[in-house]
């Protein structure tokens, strides 16, 4: 899917659908970092001031989603909690490169996010096949909805990584680069009931 | 105005309507750290799961009226550019609580919050007011829908604390702490074009 280059466990699906309330408040802080994330690349995107206004709008759009499972906990009576880790994002994150140069670590953070949502997006759609197989249709067309979300969120974040850079070639070489590592680190997880477990 | 125990000197609103494209630059960056802060307390709300989404929906119109001060930015072919050092909120959020007690903390964070819009208020109040004396109504107008805003986002930070507190008089008493330290460090700005200059 997209660029990954490795493919999360199918049993991870299981186990996510076993433990769909851990699931949920796990995935409303993933909407609320992403948000979070979004808004602070807008506020420090001095060097490619077009990139400003879509950042907002993706956070605006995160934030809308983090409403709607902040609503979906409401229903299960279940309360939002402490951020869990995500050793995931944590380690993708630590590929970003260092600040020799501001532009080239804003190109690798609109990645590393691409990364995040084409993961995000992959995962949604084996939550929403394995939940429509037990029969939970409204909760298999929640994820079936959010996943064509995160592959917007994708492509946008990669095209504003092009804006950013200028050069379409070396966007395309440093997403390989960052896919390569982020499929090796995706191969590390899968077991746990979380968005990036 | 609500419970400021200082003014700011008319002489502020003089300079900040000479120098209105740097307001308006320093006012996107305020937006954008308001939606920021909202943000981050709903995501660390442990304590007080019902202020979790009041909190979202203040983070939601925050970045809305970020956007709306971008759109004006665009217009006058101003860039956001990096984000101006905010003395005035360093200076007041030196004084929230440390570590002793989370609750204690996220009251004070809340009554910060509460101090600053209120502040914001009474600046975009003298703003319009100078500028509605120059003839420039748009403008005016576009500081007095704001600054009707800003009221309500004291009165509901201001609420917040009491539900995190459930003690109307201790979040009382804190306030008028908190106001007088305010009231002194705005003593000491009003000079610059900026929000909170």
């Amino acid at each position: 899917m997209f660029c990954l280059t490795t493919e999360t466990d199918p049993e991870w699906a299981e186990r996510a659908v076993e433990q769909l309330d851990r699931v949920l408040v796990d995935h409303a802080h993933c909407e609320m970092k992403a948000a979070s994330s979004a808004l602070a690349l807008a506020g420090r995107a001095v060097i490619a001031p077009s990139i400003v206004r879509p950042l907002v709008a993706l956070a605006q759009e995160e934030l809308a989603h983090f409403d709607e499972v902040l609503a979906e906990l409401e229903r299960r009576g279940l309360e939002l909690g402490p951020p869990p880790v995500d050793d995931y994002a944590a380690e993708l994150l630590g590929h970003v490169k260092g600040p020799r140069s501001g532009r080239e670590r804003m190109v690798d953070r609109l990645l590393a996010g691409a990364l995040i949502e084409a993961r995000s997006c992959e995962r949604f759609k084996l939550l929403a096949e394995a939940l429509g197989q037990r029969g939970l249709h409204e909760q298999a067309a929640f994820y079936r909805e959010l996943l064509t979300s995160e592959a917007r969120h994708y492509t946008l974040l990669r095209r504003l990584a092009v804006e950013v850079s200028g050069d379409d070639a070396s966007v395309d070489a440093r997403m390989l680069e960052l896919a390569s590592l982020e499929g090796a680190i995706n191969a590390r997880h899968g077991t746990a009931a979380a968005i990036h477990g």
